[in-house]
């Protein structure tokens, strides 16, 4: 986790490693990274690489990435699928399987995966599947992404009947950060990047959940070094809970906080309805209070997590779909066993933990959070 | 490699170990084993199992089989899919999913694949993707699949494009062999299976090679004691590459001996016209014709093996693509690096290795022998 390279004046750029023995990587974070020949020395070289990208991104960045990305593949080659939650699904998988075999791309071939979260869960999802793997590296664009999707290797697609339910364990080569890349970010995925930076206080860090408290004013404004410290100590914390727990076989789960409840808001309302940051807030709310009704945590540490989340901007109030359906969309989540829905509760402030509730009282929760 | 448990008198059941580490399964080879309780014990057990197999085999075996585990799952699914090499895609492997969804099944969910190679590599990926991976068993039903396909966890569904070009390297957690379910396997399919049996001799047991050539009457009258040493030996063959190799760096490849021009076949004349082991006894006879014009095998030897295939009764000359086509089709293959084929080829009986050849020759092979 040293510095090294300076990009800009102010800002450093940062290594944060994550630990996995031969599918080990590092995280870098800095800004100006995306553009720079520098961030890509040591990746696999391969006469084909594949840019996968979104229609909104694209644009942007692809031909700052190409031109970075010339000393290290003979072409360079980019798809760009539609934008969106909603688009997460086989057919947009499957133009990028038939862009590399219209390509007669072979296993060496690299993709890189320039957007937020859906394009970095779809490409590395592409990457474990083409010709039963090849290598990929990350370019996350939105701060949902550089936080949390980039990092630990899940990836996936959607099925209509459940979210992230067709994918894979597949670990990138690299995550490169770029905090320039936020400068674009329209504020409504500014906000839900942010539901998964708070996410990281309640279950592992509480004195980070007290400087975002401290600093949610800067973060909201964009400064450059606060953005920088929010994502470092994300990443830091993601690391050591996958470095643990990989394949999710226990503590892992710990990081889904909030989405159980956000997963059935996202599929109950259709996806892309609302964004998937916005889901894991509001669902945050409804664990927290989840969690105060089991006797776990007080009130007044609810409170304060729902003050955060609402100071955010971020929706605190679930959509009326009905307890019935909120618990049939549960029960598909796949930390469901059994039916039996499973749930990650706040033991205490920084400290997490997975368990099955009542019934009655998961439809209280629902009933006092839409 | 020891045997033990015997089914019925004469035939003992023997047990082949494939040594990758966490990954480790057994290989069980005897008769009557698909419905006897006792051949699954030590398997993971879970609320729920899924049968996964197709409308030819399923009226068969699917009962036989949902009785044995009944002491290992509370509720056995099964899944029917259209029986065929040109239904091994998206389509079918996601109505795979949509039943797992639809009844709720959950990460533990153990899949069982019965029947041939299609619905063993479908099977697997499936598994291998479902909630981003869950366990499975492979019970094959056809020589080949028993004696190739369901050992070593290469999974996958094909692409308009290519053969087996979407996948992912997934281990079972056991294979079961049961020669009795060799009984109902139509001839041409018996045929197709010896092809991948043939395969060893040429690429790593010269002295197996022999025994075929003095057994091969017996094999094609379905004798059991020669079937189970076949099987026994190609999945010993197999399970030392494999070992050596999981994941195709290598050593590996020599398993695809005849599979290029095999590959070619299938997709030049559309999935299922051809069965793929009737693919790749032809692409065999290439392979061979290819090893001795490039100098390193004799006309005798290459006659040798052509000899032993067109004994067998599998096709010896391809189908007329033209040239063009067929190197086309071989440029996808996923051996293929930088549009240069890669060919496995025969050093001398029993030792095999990859390499690219001359367009010439390559094109004088393909006019020679279709």
């Amino acid at each position: 986790m040293a510095s090294s390279s300076p990009s800009t004046p102010g800002i450093d750029t940062s290594t944060v490693h994550i630990d996995l023995g031969d599918r080990s990587y590092d995280i870098l974070i800095g800004e100006g990274l995306l553009g720079q020949a520098a961030t890509y020395q040591g990746l696999p070289k391969s006469s084909t690489a594949l840019i996968v990208t979104n229609t909104t991104v694209g644009p942007l960045y692809t031909a700052t990435l190409r031109a970075a990305l010339q000393g290290q593949h003979k072409q360079v080659l980019d798809v760009e699928l539609p934008d969106g939650e909603q688009y997460k699904d086989w057919p947009a998988l499957n133009t990028v399987f038939t862009t590399l075999l219209e390509k007669a791309a072979d296993r060496k071939t690299v993709l890189y995966a320039l957007g937020g979260g859906v394009i970095g869960d779809m490409t590395g999802f592409a990457a474990a599947c083409y010709m039963r793997g090849v290598p990929f590296v990350q370019v996350p664009t939105t701060l949902l992404a550089q936080v949390d999707s980039s990092v630990g290797g899940k990836t996936a697609i959607n099925h209509p009947a459940g979210k992230n339910m067709i994918g894979a364990f597949y670990q990138p080569q690299r995550v490169v950060c770029d905090l320039a890349s936020l400068d674009t970010l329209p504020q409504r995925e500014l906000l839900a990047g942010l539901a998964e930076v708070i996410k990281y206080g309640p279950i592992a860090d509480a004195e980070f959940l007290a400087w975002l408290e401290a600093n949610m004013p800067r973060l909201l404004a964009r400064d450059k070094a606060a953005l920088k410290h929010a994502i470092q100590r994300s990443c830091e914390i993601k690391a050591w809970v996958v470095g643990q727990d990989e394949k999710e076989a226990g503590l892992r789960a710990i990081l889904n906080y909030g989405h159980t409840f956000g997963h059935a808001i996202e599929a109950g309302l259709g996806y892309g309805e609302w964004l998937h940051g916005e889901a894991v807030g509001c669902g945050m709310v409804m664990a927290s209070d989840l969690s105060q009704r089991l006797g776990l945590i007080s009130a007044d540490t609810a409170a304060r997590i729902t003050a955060l989340i609402e100071r955010t901007g971020l929706p605190i109030k679930g959509p009326q779909l009905g307890a019935d359906r909120y618990i049939e969309l549960m029960q598909v989540d796949k930390k469901a066993e059994a039916g039996e829905i499973r749930f990650v509760v706040i033991d205490e402030l920084g400290k997490a933990s997975m368990r099955p509730a009542p019934d009655a009282i998961v439809r209280d929760v629902i009933a006092a959070n839409t």
